[in-house]
């Protein structure tokens, strides 16, 4: 079983009882809520869209261990083309669903990971890599779904982990015979309660003495010691209340939903844990994942989105007669400009990925091209974001509800006036994807994903080479 | 009475009987209600402000019709001090109560007004001045809330109002002996079902042929075939199912409430007819309305609003332990300058007001700066929410409740795991203020109030002066 | 004799020797050399612009020390309304001159030492500011021409001054019973060698152990020890080798020149030395001056020469039949927009002023203001050259010569080839005053002028008011 | 021959005497002249580096027509790779010469045409292909320098060809037996009279009755009835009067050069003709071309160019001692971002790029990304020059002479107030370099060549899929 169909998924699931709580009460059937089951169905459509003929090359890969054709999101890229479809799948996904691919960090968390401890197993003699394989053999088998988790609550944030509250930090509390314990929590993790597994790897770079933090490993929903506390917005309290999904922005998807997943003392068994101690790795290893999450977060992933608000806004145009005005086709023009900017960068990442160790068979993106795609991305999102809001006019924040308009005293009146083009209805629909877009969360999303924009800044100084363009200066200058 | 107490105002208001419709049902007390609630707050607010000595200045005027100390919502400005002031009033009431100060457009329609029918008087020997003197000084006597009608639905913008259903437009569809019927809708009307009057005016230059759209009066809310349809969003939700206001990102006062008011066969006594057919002035009428509100709205207003997220945002720097990162620092300046170019804007459209038309002694700020105040904050204010959305971090899109926080089964790991230079529920109830602006409404809204960017740089563009600059350049460069 | 005219101030600079070097050979008649000269017809235009009825308002002013009109470059502001001339005598130097008013540095000079020195003298019992109204009075009975002194070359950015040559700083050698000696030099220096004397302050904060470093003082041109080292750049080439100078691109007034100034061991006698130790007076000091400055320099200056590009742009649009294109449209109404923020920002400013120190009846602009009219102009211009070149076209930076054009042999081509709506000796004349703005020195010196835009950053960092901004969000939020 | 060395090229062009004119004089010896040289020498490199074997792989291709080793700017791409490589050739040499590699736009012309006539040929059964590639192999042959000319003067822009002389735009005055005689002009021609042949095409969509407009053709240098005068500004009278072109910004390779090349009744025999009314294919023809050159021109050469002020950049910021200061790292950082942008973009075209026409063999790059690279870069140089402006501060624009520091008199006084962390030759050195950007012909020049931003937006807002975004939208939002 290569490739289980969404009904394999969601019955998956039903079987793990994980303790979730949302808005202060314990959700006890993830299918069936209205917000966690928006996870549930984008997950489903995931694994939908791996068995749809028309997108197996983007959505699946042949396993390099196992040479079955696998889902992609549990696939270690073998080479520049596994990159470059692995942008796709976000791409495609985002396009599919107008939120997360739930599946993605998960991906990336392991692609990351795999390299550096490829690295530590040579240099260290250890094997986390030989435990990583079964692992991802494992995963591949059962095609389950996994998360990834980056994140950590962090505290204060002028101080390290030992200065303050030490849980602050997800970190290792007692080293057994069969395994470790870990404490901490993890936060924003998009879609994590309605995975399978959960793939957990350090937050930042650690230094020597802090060597409790150095921990990565996977377990599984439903491990004792895990909770799940979900997020809590305008936005859940609409679909909580909301009977008819099709008043909503997002009917069937919906907004990210993340989670802060607690780890209350966790047993995690050797043969999940990856990495233990090792904080010279720890920098290395955030790079590592984070060269493959910019470019498929803010390179593909954030492209769909802006597809679907390319695509929204240019039909609302349409809608209320103003396709043809210059400055919309100029608005809608650049709003294309910035997102095929960002777009090529993800491209020109996978492109120029290179093996990462080498011999090692695993392949990254090109690390520079992948933080300037995450870059170009936050502020144009933002801007993208403007923009839709400029051409969709006010409706989208000031529109009343389709309740209104089946209510009998009030409805002719919503029908007759906010008709355009099209009928007050179809308006309306679109009026409500809309705002979904720009009246929403994913402004704030798109720039914290994968790292905040100072994260990138960072990266590009430390790794653009200004040496070689001070020597380039120099020669033609006659220095 | 020339000020009446914030008391004062809410009993007015319940007396009034208006259909009032939101989420497809019917708002039988708006006082109570906990959406139309937040408005008479925030205009309970206001009238409080007036009262208040601290902000006398600022607050209240001196009425030129009869010396008595006013409400500046209702003043007519006399001097480029009295628009000065009114731009103040709008930079202080938005960094009090975070929404609308919902008697702002209704202010600027009587300044706009006043202004462009003392001159039809003068052209063509009506009499509207007069009645609009009559009927604002019955507003101060009373001191009424007022708010202001501009903004027609217009369904398919690429047709002129006899091109289609010619309601889309509001209009007079019979004359008599004692007054005018009038049909049509106005939308995004902030706060008008709070308040005890609206001053209607045309939403566009109409042309010959065009003579039943140009239209203006006043209608006391309550009055027969009028309908007040709200606004609804996740919002709206959230505020509707909140028990404890407090858990919400403006607890007091909310987002902005529009609603669509429709006008169906309305009666309006020729005593409160302010226009009535002359096409040539509408598109002055619209100018002389744009010129006051582009100021207060683009360089006052929303000045506010950003001191309130600066302000904010600088002090979740702070609990994070971030304030004295250089990055942060340069995002928390830069958000400033933003601002404070609008602010100066304003300051700029004032100071260099002149009284418009010769004789009237009414005052309107300078059009240039008023335009271009607007049009800096269309793009800065989304700018501003992004920087936010940086310093502030993810929480405030992916924050759990307050519900969670007093579970007692996941309480304390909220406590321990958001906590950070203050306790969790500090640092989550600024997460939701701030989720209140970079997650809602307010960055189309601020694009779209007093028209969109489009409608500024069409004005500018009249209005800029390029024949003086061309004759420069050839003078200097010897053409 | 209060206000000079043009030929009087010519023949007062004809009769002092300064030691001016340009292109490694001195400079004996400075009135005659092509470069040089244009620093005198900029200043003589000057002088006659202040005796022009038509700009008396603007250029001329009362002296609040005699009474007598005298010119506005040697005025210490009393109010704000003085402020706001102040800043239109900038604007419209710039929209005559296409250059430097070069008497604008001495003039801010003086305001800002003006105002810290009237402290100091009441905190530390000094007369500084008896002596410098004393010298004031001078320059107002004579209407003499005075530059200001501000920019140390600085030497290592990254030391102090007495970390390394401790003459990278101007400071003090000598004190002497008659007065001081004075060595180092200022930089960047706008037509000092065209003025009659110099008015020098410190140019940034000085500590404890650096008291010789807070030194100011007047000098006057011709004095023993000064050596005035001319720009060269292409430019400069252009100039002195064309004869005909109406194929310049801003003929008479050419681009901004300024000079190195070396003080090699300078007397100044005590009657015009103005500070002499008061380190803690020098980053005030710094403020007082940046403020005047930077009103004037980023939000009038370069708003008359926006005027001029925007003047300029606009009629190549003309010639070349693109005027009515609405991306032209766009773009010229862009730049209307960015120069008339920045002018707003000035009005501000000026408008916002205040006296400064209470009781010494100087005006100074409001800070905040004044830095963000400059921030914004920093960015702002560059923005406004790019777009000039977009709509001018290729032409300004591939243009052939006149000279071509007067060639008998290929004259005849350029005349059919280069014509378009207009003659191609119009359109080339245009094209050649447009190169001179966005193929030359004004982009990097717009940037630096009163300071590069990170110094306007850290003043605004440094007097916003976060605090305020902080409470009113706190309030709001129930924090 | 397959590969000329710098020398024979040097001599091929001393045996050509063509018709140049240069600020209105006849350049009897283009090897010699100042100016010229400028173009000789870095047309020489370009034959250096594709015999430099560290960059053959950049440098040369494999004929496909002879299967010979041969420049690379005589290739006609037959895979991504070829494209990739054609990009990383414009990289190479702005790098090496900060200034045009001048057989670029000939080598985009000679695929754009070979690709639109094959398709020609196909449809109307014509040979102008066959006639490109037998031209193509004696190019290749002799390894000859050919330009590019597409850009007419087109006079008033707002008429077409026959509303206005008709020599505005390039067209056939006859057709004989044996060739045809062309007239016009074509401008910003980059180092055409250093080339050995121009080849020719149109320089806009042409439409019925405008036939003979629809002209492609090759020429050789000295051919009769063909006069080059070449541009002339500030820069080309500092080259042509400085006697040590080491205090020159770019002293070998100099500012690009252009010229207006004037067609005056030239015969073209028919061998050398390559289309020939064919009015239908001439909106396609500018566009093959432009996808070509748009992704060399904006997503590697300026990148190439970026570089070079990058790194001069961080090296003035080194040598004044101010590379650890956080604000400045951040602007060289941004400056990396926005050329890496562009680098990106033009990766993503090449890779993406595809066969055009179908079993042409030749390939074209991706449309999109292509104008994307140029669009991006359009704004972005004039950033990156604002922030090097900025780095440097104003010794880019107020510098004096080397020939101060030569002085003996005032010589010791710029080497003592100019030095800093280095010499003051050294710094005086790198600041001219940065001048030669921040205050040169650069900006416009990017903005301008391969067609300015208006140009990219229009043609991406043709090619942008909108409907399948709006589909996608659709299918989200339950439309």
């Amino acid at each position: 079983m290569a490739l289980r169909s969404a009904q394999e998924y969601i019955e998956g699931i039903g079987k793990i009882h994980s303790k979730i709580y949302l808005g202060g009460e314990r959700v006890t059937d993830v299918l069936d809520h209205p917000t966690t089951k928006t996870v549930i169905q984008a997950n489903a459509k995931v694994y939908e869209l791996s068995q749809d003929p028309e997108y197996r090359e983007i959505m699946t890969a042949k396993s390099h261990l196992t040479g079955e054709v696998i889902s992609r999101n549990l696939h270690i890229c073998q080479n520049t083309k596994d990159l470059e479809m692995r942008a796709e799948m976000a791409l495609l996904t985002s396009q599919k669903l107008g939120t997360c691919n739930y599946r993605c960090p998960g991906c990336d968390v392991l692609n990351g990971l795999a390299s550096i401890i490829y690295e530590i197993d040579k240099d260290l003699g250890t094997e986390y890599y030989k435990r990583l394989m079964d692992f991802t053999r494992y995963l591949q088998k059962n095609d389950l779904a996994m998360s990834g988790g980056v994140t950590d609550t962090k505290g204060d944030r002028g101080k390290r982990p030992l200065q303050q509250d030490p849980d602050m930090f997800l970190h290792i509390v007692e080293k057994k015979s069969d395994g470790i314990m870990v404490r901490g929590a993890k936060q924003h993790q998009s879609g994590a309660y309605a995975s399978d597994e959960t793939l957990v790897m350090p937050t930042l770079a650690y230094r020597e003495g802090e060597e409790d933090y150095a921990v990565a490993f996977a377990v599984a929903n439903g491990t004792e010691g895990v909770t799940f506390i979900c997020q809590y917005n305008p936005y859940t309290v609409e679909r909580n209340t909301e009977a008819d999904i099709h008043q909503l922005g997002n009917p069937i998807y919906g907004q990210r939903e993340t989670s802060l997943v607690i780890f209350d003392d966790v047993f995690i068994p050797w043969e999940r844990v990856f990495m233990c101690g090792e904080v010279h790795y720890t920098q290395r290893a955030v790079m590592r994942f984070a060269k493959m999450h910019r470019m498929n977060c803010g390179g593909a992933c954030k492209v769909g989105f802006a597809d679907l608000i390319i695509g929204a806004t240019r039909m609302m145009a349409e809608f209320t007669g103003l396709a043809e005005i210059p400055h919309i086709i100029t608005k809608l023009t650049r709003m294309a400009q910035i997102s095929e900017t960002s777009h090529a960068c993800a491209i020109a990442a996978a492109h120029k990925g290179v093996e990462e160790p080498e011999g090692s068979g695993i392949f990254l993106p090109d690390d520079l091209f992948g933080n300037v795609a995450k870059l170009n991305t936050c502020y144009g999102f933002w801007e993208i974001m403007a923009l839709a809001g400029d051409i969709a006019g006010g409706l989208p924040v000031t529109m009343p509800s389709e309740k209104d308009l089946d209510n009998p005293e009030i409805g002719p009146y919503i029908e007759k006036y906010l008709k355009s083009a099209v009928s007050a209805r179809k308006r309306m629909r679109l009026a409500k994807f809309i705002q979904n877009w720009v009246a929403g969360l994913h402004g704030v999303g798109t720039w914290q994903g994968a790292g905040s924009a100072e994260a990138q800044m960072l990266t590009l100084h430390r790794i653009f080479d200004f040496e070689s363009r001070k020597a380039m200066a120099k020669e033609l200058a006659g220095l």
